[in-house]
């Protein structure tokens, strides 16, 4: 299998933004391709997570193509729910690798903060197993659960999870493309409103718009995608054998892994999903970074901050920069190439393998991305 | 690039189902994988149009793997509005091709006859255009303008359209698969009532239920995709540089050929978009199967019948076959295989090479897909 490459990578501030998704989309892609330099791909493969009821439009991949002015460059979309970015950049990776193109423009955004925030909970909520829905479930509902077991079974502190935010939200005052960037206290997220019981909404990402893209080449860049895993679940988490450690990531990260023909031990820098702060906590060791059981400890430690061995979530993370659901399995991995290349501006750390991790829905749908810089 | 094959197809009778859609998609996962001998694929690619607001389903790829009994096996969604099939075969078919699986899953599916008709409507009409919606084009309205314009620019004659309609009924007739197992007259389709002039009901494909599924492999088997090609065109139909041909199919067209090294010359049956019904003639000159300007007449004469030169839409087509949306780029391809393999029973055709065209949107996101019987 022929190696594919990063040429480009773009992407807008996260935040509430009053563009439509197309223009947000627009931007992020237009600043993939000026990286790329690049001025029409062969295929653009775009995410979005619900297109249809969040903004009311359908047909999205060629409503995006037409927009961007490319009307007759094919164009499709994927959807893994809040993964849907990640999927993307797999789908747009093997028709690469499979020699169908030579490049693709990868774009996924998703805009929501003009809704009521019930209406975007009811949206995304139907990622969850219907009969789970019909007892009440929502996602912060079902992370609240989680994270009860993870209190009760696991030596995990509270202190621990809120330290993820602490240092995520410090990551992200550093980021301009993130929605939130000033740091949080300690006391002010273990303070912060109830959300789902134990998690408070410092502990929750937010809602938030925004867009991402890439490109990806079969020539040769600095930075080459060295593996993708994908790895799913059970949609019902009353099926799941455990509910301290996600099968789907475990899954991914192997296959990603194997592909790569390196182990977590190369990894120099991470973006993981921290919808909810537990959450990278579950990750961390889901994919080997820390032995199990240590993530909080070594949170505690710093050794996931800035500074610390292993920086995680360097660009804020889903917490900080926000979660555009379909834009931030993409984004991800453009702050991963920043910082492979050096131009993660105020927040560069030195790193020459980056792992990309994206959950969709409630774990059922993981994508694991290792990218390398090689020149 | 190895070759992609094709190892099991199956589908659902399309019509009016009473079950749900996920026992739809199971129900034709199942026949295909029992027809490919094959326990567990390694990917499934589902498509689906629109499942969060037909039937109020999100994570649609994670909620079909569960259901099918694979919740650890990855899954993905494709969507290209009413051309989701095809795309969902090409995504495979990318995934094959770069050998990230040996063996997938392609099932696609739509449940809308539980919805009122003007809620399916609206749903479908997202995808086109926003300032066209705005002036209240519909589907229908738009096939009508086109229609108008054929009628009007080239001489394509009502009687000729009509014929479409009464050839692919005496197919579906024949077909105990499809949503219309009768024929209709010529007086009958022509005296129907009207929808959009000149379009009349049974110039119309009907709302279906159903789903269809393949499953591709890189092991060889008697039937391989021999090329597939995609072409998109502007979401609003104003800017199109003709109404009489649809560049999208051209465009795919000849980048199947071109994967394939052969040209319509060796095509032997073909099953083709015929949402409505003189979008058929179209099809036929933009696929090169017939010359310009002689789709209407070689129709009259019968060539496109089962027993004519080149038989189109041997299945009843959407016409008679049903149009379950997303299922539709899937069972065009599911009906080859059966010709190809002789298993059309009562109403199979002599033919090596089939050719399925399937439209997304009106004329935005279109597929052509070749097969071949290679042994």
């Amino acid at each position: 299998m022929p190696d594919v490459w990063i040429a480009g990578a773009g992407m807008t501030r996260f935040g509430k933004r009053e563009e439509n998704l197309p223009d947000l989309v627009a931007e992020a892609a237009r600043a993939a391709l000026a990286a790329a330099r690049l001025e029409a791909p062969d295929l653009v493969v775009v995410a979005a997570m619900n297109p249809e009821e969040f903004i009311g439009e359908g047909n999205f991949a060629s409503q995006i193509a037409t927009h961007l002015g490319f009307a007759h460059v094919p164009a499709l979309r994927v959807e893994t729910a809040t993964s849907s970015g990640a999927a993307a950049v797999y789908t747009a990776f093997a028709v690469v690798a499979a020699g169908l193109s030579r490049s693709v423009l990868v774009v996924g955004g998703e805009k929501m903060t003009h809704l009521p925030t019930p209406r975007v909970s009811e949206i995304i909520g139907r990622s969850i197993d219907r009969d789970e829905r019909a007892y009440g479930a929502t996602m912060p509902a079902l992370a609240g659960l989680i994270t009860r077991v993870l209190l009760a079974k696991t030596g995990v502190t509270l202190k621990e999870i809120s330290q993820v935010s602490v240092k995520n939200h410090a990551h992200g005052a550093l980021n301009p493309y993130a929605h939130f960037q000033e740091p949080v206290t300690l006391a002010a997220v273990m303070e912060s409103r109830i959300v789902a019981d134990p998690l408070r909404l410092y502990h929750c990402c937010p809602i938030s718009d925004g867009a991402a893209a890439l490109v990806l080449s079969a020539d040769r860049t600095p930075v080459r995608i060295a593996g993708i895993g994908h790895g799913t679940d059970t949609l019902a988490v009353r099926y799941r054998d455990s509910l301290v450690s996600f099968r789907a990531t475990q899954d991914a990260a192997r296959a990603a892994y194997r592909m790569a023909g390196f182990g977590p031990e190369r990894v120099e820098v991470a973006e993981v999903h921290d919808a909810f702060s537990p959450f990278e906590l579950i990750a961390l060791e889901d994919l080997g970074l820390v032995p199990a059981g240590k993530a909080g400890a070594a949170t505690l430690r710093g050794e996931t901050a800035l500074e610390g061995r292993l920086p995680v979530n360097p660009s804020g993370g889903l917490k900080a920069r926000g979660h555009p659901l379909a834009a931030t399995g993409i984004a991800q991995i453009v702050e991963l190439v920043w910082q492979l290349l050096g131009q993660a501006h105020g927040r560069q750390v030195a790193a020459r393998v980056g792992l990309a991790h994206s959950i969709g829905g409630l774990a059922t749908n993981n994508w694991v991305t290792l990218l390398e810089r090689v020149s």
